[in-house]
């Protein structure tokens, strides 16, 4: 299944791809794609519609596309998780996981613009695989068990400044929280839609010249690793929302380096997830 | 005013604390004290009832305290905020405020337990001073305009994981963001009750034995500057909390370091905020 949302920003609701590549409206059964939803086995109920989505309507193609899933509890994200992004950066593998945080209100749709911030030079993009959590999670078993609390995947796009976030003290979270960072979508992929999650060609083009190419085989610390990992410090909620790290070809790693600014056309692609775009504004 | 929230949790009603103390149940007239409240102007409601409080049933005695006021929307965290607190730690005084985030799922009521994240060896306490956000503020113009943006103050116990948060790679989400380490309230002091948030002592007791010991006037960053500076950054939504640095006497600091167990309890108090109340077990 593919879920997506449409409507003006914070009042989104809920639809769902049919195989023609439709938006069908589904809030007529459902309030939306949230916390309450997944936990709440709201995909089972789901399921049942799949077969006769004709009853619901089209969403008028001028409709926006909204976040495919509301605002999540946490927007969790992995730093340094792609062996030839680490590579190309110089820098060694981290031994284990790590994890920093960007403000869930960061996350709009996969169309919607990219403010750059107000005193931003660094102003940069990462393609990364997104998990959505399908119900809480906390101190797993197992790295095999984690499988079945993942909801489902998307694009998630970690936009970063990287002076805010690496030149004006301390934690990153200064660069990683600025309002519209999280373009996230188009769709929610559910987990049975996706063959094999860990064999992703990735890419990212900005004004239609290739910058991040990458394939998410190269991931230091695959999904199931890391929800298992995650759920050893903190509850997962069902609904958060998981950034899995970017492969090689961020700005900040060119030579030299080379960032976004107004009127710039950004955008990204993982195969299976379908493919975003964001044009560069000033806030 | 006084605001706090009571019941079972997940399930918090909001209520007022009367002049005698006596917590009165205002479920009858406001959903919660949240986003949406303090957006739309809620406050100025609320000041209505406040000559009449007596029409609203007393909250029973047994109910439980919630944390003040709903999940946040978001959870920032000043680090390294208090001067005698760097002189203590031999650190240098930050040149801007060094910022980080919780997950929001960390808030619970202030006689929550605290739990001992398993495997956790280094959990520390941290008695801080709570900003709750009045309304969206972006890109102030001054810092003395910050002040029309806060709702009020709360006791907010920013519980860290030492290992976790320094010893385990990277950002210190993974020490700050675990289930339960965000005691808050037991109430939202509007800013009208404060008569000057920048001149009030603080403490913080484990078992008994004073900790921490400290004063808002100590503060490297004041609330006023820390509200305009992160407003640069990134929008602070209504109800988002900001929790303002901690200050002498963290288990990390003692000599030798000093850290929490099953069967604690820890308590901590603000001049004019009240007072909370912890025990730790095991998660």
């Amino acid at each position: 299944m593919k879920l997506i949302r449409f409507g003006e920003a914070d009042h989104e609701k809920p639809g769902i791809l049919d195989r023609q590549g439709k938006r069908r409206d589904l809030s007529s059964v459902f309030t939306d794609w949230d916390r309450k939803f997944f936990q709440q086995g709201g995909m089972d109920s789901l399921k049942k519609h799949m077969e006769n989505l004709e009853v619901f309507p089209e969403v008028p193609d001028s409709a926006r596309w909204g976040a495919c899933v509301a605002r999540p509890g946490k927007v969790i994200c992995i730093g340094l998780n792609y062996s030839d992004h680490a590579a190309e950066s110089g820098m060694a593998l981290p031994m284990e996981p790590i994890i920093f945080q960007k403000g869930a209100n960061t996350v709009v749709g996969p169309y919607d613009n990219i403010l750059i911030p107000r005193k931003s030079e660094k102003t940069d993009w990462e393609v990364e695989l997104g998990i959505v959590i399908g119900k809480d999670a906390r101190y797993l078993d197992s790295v095999e068990d984690a499988k079945n609390y993942i909801a489902g995947y998307c694009i998630s796009h970690d936009v970063s400044e990287r002076a805010f976030q690496l030149e004006r003290g301390g934690q990153w979270t200064k660069g990683k929280s600025c309002d519209n960072f999280n373009p996230l979508g188009p769709f929610l992929s559910t987990t049975d839609d996706i063959a094999d999650v860990h064999q992703l060609p990735m890419s990212l083009w900005v004004n239609g010249v290739q910058m991040q190419k990458g394939n998410t085989n190269t991931m230091v610390f695959d999904c199931y690793f890391i929800v298992h990992y995650l759920s050893q410090f903190m509850t997962l909620e069902a609904g958060d929302l998981i950034s899995t790290g970017t492969p090689p070809g961020v700005g900040l790693g060119m030579k030299p380096p080379q960032y976004l600014k107004a009127g710039d056309v950004v955008e990204l692609a993982i195969e299976g997830l379908g493919r975003q775009k964001q044009i560069c504004v000033n806030a």
